[in-house]
């Protein structure tokens, strides 16, 4: 238990950033460089750009047409036309064409007929019609572009244009970037017991990459003082920024913050944000160092907050400004005052209000942040958001795909996954977004107008009916359901069922795991025992609760249990057994209006469909009786 | 006059998309690839992706700490402590350890006490507290990303966790882009008269990298119809589309309706969009190959209409939604039924109102695209848009810096530009945008509420003072101005005076080049005219209208005119001699309230600073007397 850095101080965000951020000395990094003009869009011009050439240079035509004098236009007219001889009043020219003296106006060719003794016009023309005088478009001398402008494509061609062919631009700054952690390898290795997939670095190097960096990914370092130490001195000279991933916590082997209050000075240490506490903040060479948390979410968090406002004023690449919306949160978020929290939500337009729902707020829910539709902060001197607050929600995606969204909230099954990949491809600019709460949670989002559709599997113990009956106790307002799919439920056990499992009785005994509260799966196990008088106190580990089949597939493949409830396909995907205990019935509930809305109609007619019922196939354990049809109450 | 197409068969856009969209067939065209995901950052996904690993791939401790058995901790409470013996009750773990059975659940560090004979706790710990169960994040074989999905660096993170070493994704689609036109020539070569500098392939390349797209840009085509023909042919086979540009208008050197026609099939050979009507559509060997205006404007807008579309499909990239804003058009805008029309537009927040400036409406304004900050699309099926209306404007910047903006119309001069230089570097988030009217526009901006500054130099032919009459004039509620520059004016010449001016007399017989009407140095040499009973006629030329300083000094430069009036630092960077006619005062007017925004704080107090007087003087002929002083009326 030594060597600990049990007690970090905790800085808050924004005081942690000033302190770093004044402490650098970012002048002396900056560089410039020039660069071929036609190359450099994206990049940002070091200083004013001021137009070498005219354009156009010189006096040219603005038409297809005939260049003339204008003075020999004067007399004509519809009833006395003057004809034009070649080469002694005009001469044909073509859009861009120099216009010279005595040559003073253009007369489209629309405008002129052709007669055996010359052109016919039966109208005058004023001097400079039809000419775009040298220096219309861009003159030189004049400034074209500002300093500290990032260069679109239309500016490289005014750049071209106004004869800059080399542009000054701020030099990208480059970013060593050192994955840490004995028990970390590469993903293209093959993982033994207790390794972890080194990752975080790689999406580093696309968030560097993106915000104007050069990002240099070393291989992973080994938790020993002394490689960490001489890779991260070199690392400072070398390069103008240093990532340290993991290694900046509190555990027995993270010796970062050692290793740079050795080579330098340590400004920050831990961070009063969640997730991604144990940040360090440091100078070495005069270069910044950031040491950022392993848990994926934490990383990222730590980045956003920390290395990009460093990485936006080395490379003078704006961080791009994100759309905030304001949205109704669906659930209580209780918050810490001891820290800024970063919580992913899911974002959907139900019945005309934008809705935010919280995903998991786990550091280690990489997941969440690849779901997630934005973030709602919950400022460090707030102690939380109620349920039906007014947030506003840091977007992370499209603000424009909201309003295309069908929002599903309740129970998982494959299906929801397989149609989010069908949806947009079937149906242009229509997107479907899941959550997972189980059942009972889709009943209540739908009762409190979160969801368009709630996908249920619900077995009344009464009347031994799938979902209808719920519907009929919950709702007083016209409601309808959709048919969707039936499955097998049953007991997953490891291949060969080595404890020989057959009846629910036989779960007593074994270590089981449960689904979460609410579940469909958990309300079958528990009508399944009631009809044998089984208490849920013998079954060993029914307090441990899993939130999807595939969750508890996993936890009975990898002998975290030995049983659980699940459906087929999760079984057939981990290798597993599967012992059938029934056919259920997955549905949707909605209200009736909604039937009405385009992307409904667009679900009902994907999961009619041949293509999609193919791929449920493929899963096993499904079938399709009446899906589809629609049922009013 | 022969060879000229000049009938071309205008189609609405929406139609001309339409009948290119449906005839081609993008599926024989799309490929997909395997790359590595660790550099699969803003590529696109071909199919759906499914985890390869869970994450974590076993049970794993969330903490740093200690393994216990959770039996073993049942008793302990603040008044019995429990101690528990290392390698019999618990092992030491850190966050991310694998945790085996007997040991089932985590106590973290901060709750344990080390005593000489083990481990001290006060409190018990159910099964599974603290450890993150197999699969908590990401579980073997569910969907972790649909297709057509393009990748984020969080994304990234999550494949590489996932064990997904190897993702496929589609390609990137190649386009090859041909300029052509005998007239036009490489930046980098020098230009002869009649030369054009070749830039939007240069503009197309970007866009098409941007946009997904793998840009393969050809050296320019003569204007020669097999040289052309060859090399689209060629290009046909071997990339994934093809754009040529310029050639596609009706003028006698446009063979490459003739040459695709030739090739393959032309689907649409004119569109009614304004700029960009002179649009081809054509499929060649099954490819989509379209040709575009050479007018830098017109093939900007038939970029975005016609290549993005198809471009998006082939790459699978979407266009993102751009951000429309309501605004409120200054000025009339009279437009055709004949086409729908793509107006630039400056766009800034006066007032509490969002204002839309339109910008220069010509095909050849390149710099309009530079400056603008978005399009006001008017629809073929209107005529135009009256000032004061409400339009819908697409932004092509970032929308929160129209309410950090400046906003100056009236009169240009450089400082303008130093000032839009200097704004931002100086004083974070705040810009300055200039659009330039003239004196007079500038005070009329200013009374319709569309501008915080008006920019003027207008001399009171009675009272002989500049600026401060024509405020009192104007307006009845209280205003201010801001002392700005003392600028000579005078005569523009050749350089050597080849004419011999010396005089506003001598202009009498020479080409005078003018300035547009409201610009105070048209009424300057109004005013100097009328002194001396010299009336406008006797002025050739009078009627030639170029609309900045420089805009002068380019025209007497190139001999497009003899005289104009204007100021020294125009002569100076083109080069001419220079007749001092007087030194005229250059102010900013503007409602006394706007005095407290935080930009025109800013903004007096950088007129007032050394570092842009510096920058001034560098150009000649400026004074800063009283710079920086605020009247009040």
């Amino acid at each position: 238990m030594n060597n600990r850095n049990l007690y970090l101080d905790m800085k808050p965000v924004e005081e942690a950033k000033n302190i770093f951020l004044s402490a650098l000395n970012l002048e002396r990094i900056r560089q410039v460089e020039a660069i071929a003009s036609k190359d450099a869009s994206g990049r940002v011009t070091a200083e004013a750009v001021f137009a070498k050439f005219s354009s156009p240079m010189f006096n040219a035509s603005a038409m297809d047409g005939i260049a003339v004098i204008s003075a020999h236009t004067a007399q004509a007219s519809t009833t006395r036309p003057v004809v034009l001889k070649e080469g002694v009043d005009f001469i044909v020219v073509d859009t861009g064409d120099p216009v010279h003296a005595p040559y003073d106006a253009v007369i489209m060719a629309e405008d002129t007929v052709e007669t055996p003794d010359g052109i016919r016009i039966v109208d005058s023309i004023a001097p400079w019609e039809n000419i775009r005088p040298i220096g219309e478009d861009i003159v030189a001398g004049e400034m074209i572009l500002t300093g500290h402008h990032q260069i679109r494509p239309v500016d490289v061609g005014v750049l071209l244009s106004a004869g800059i062919t080399e542009v000054v631009v701020r030099k990208k700054p480059t970013v060593a970037i050192f994955p840490t952690g004995t028990e970390i390898i590469e993903p293209t290795d093959t993982p033994a017991e207790g390794s972890i997939l080194e990752s975080n670095s790689r999406m580093f190097e696309s968030m560097v990459n993106n915000q104007g960096g050069i990002a240099v990914r070393y291989p992973i370092l080994k938790d020993e003082y002394e490689v960490i130490r001489d890779a991260v001195a070199n690392a400072a000279l070398n390069h103008d920024m240093v990532i340290i991933n993991a290694g900046s916590s509190a555990g027995r082997e993270d010796f970062t913050v050692h290793v740079l209050r050795e080579l330098g000075q340590v400004l920050v240490h831990g961070v009063a944000i969640k997730p991604g506490k144990p940040v360090i903040l440091a100078i070495v060479q005069g270069k910044p160092v950031i040491g950022l948390p392993g848990y994926p979410v934490s990383a990222y968090v730590g980045f956003i907050n920390f290395v990009s406002p460093v990485l936006s004023l080395l490379s003078d690449v704006q961080i791009q400004s994100q759309t905030m919306v304001d949205a109704i949160m669906t659930r209580r978020l209780v918050s810490s005052l001891k820290h800024k929290e970063y919580v992913r939500v899911k974002v959907g337009e139900v019945g005309g209000r934008i809705i935010a729902a919280p995903l998991t707020r786990g550091a280690g829910a990489a997941m969440s942040l690849v779901r997630a539709d934005g973030f709602c902060i919950i400022d460090q001197n707030s102690e939380g958001v109620e349920a039906g607050e007014t947030v506003s929600v840091l977007l992370t995606g499209d603000p424009a795909a909201i309003t295309r969204t069908l929002v599903v909230i309740g129970s998982h099954d494959m299906m929801l996954d397989i149609l989010a990949d069908m949806m947009p491809v079937q149906y242009k600019n229509m997107h479907l977004s899941s959550t997972h709460v189980g059942s009972l949670g889709g009943i209540m989002a739908l009762q409190r107008g979160e969801t368009h559709l709630a996908p249920i599997h619900l077995l009344d113990e009464e009347t031994g009916h799938y979902n209808i009956p719920f519907i009929q106790k919950h709702f007083k307002e016209p409601m309808a359901l959709i048919k969707g799919v039936g499955r097998i439920q049953g007991i997953l056990v490891k291949k060969g069922n080595p404890l020989n499992v057959s009846t629910i009785e036989d779960l007593k005994g074994l270590r089981y795991v449960n689904r979460q509260r609410g579940a469909g799966t958990r309300m079958l196990l528990d009508y399944e025992l009631k009809k044998r008088n089984i208490s849920p106190e013998e079954i060993k580990g029914y307090e441990l609760e899993a939130t999807t089949h595939m969750a508890v597939a996993a936890l009975v493949g990898s002998d975290g249990a030995d049983a659980g409830l699940g459906i087929l396909a999760a079984a057939s995907a981990m290798n597993l057994d599967f012992i059938p205990v029934g056919q259920e019935e997955y549905d949707f509930a909605l209200p009736v209006e909604y039937l009405e809305l385009p992307y409904v109609k667009a679900f009902i007619e994907l999961i009619k469909s041949v293509a999609f019922q193919q791929k449920m196939d493929q899963l096993g354990g499904y079938s399709f009786k009446n899906i589809g049809e629609v049922y009013r109450f």
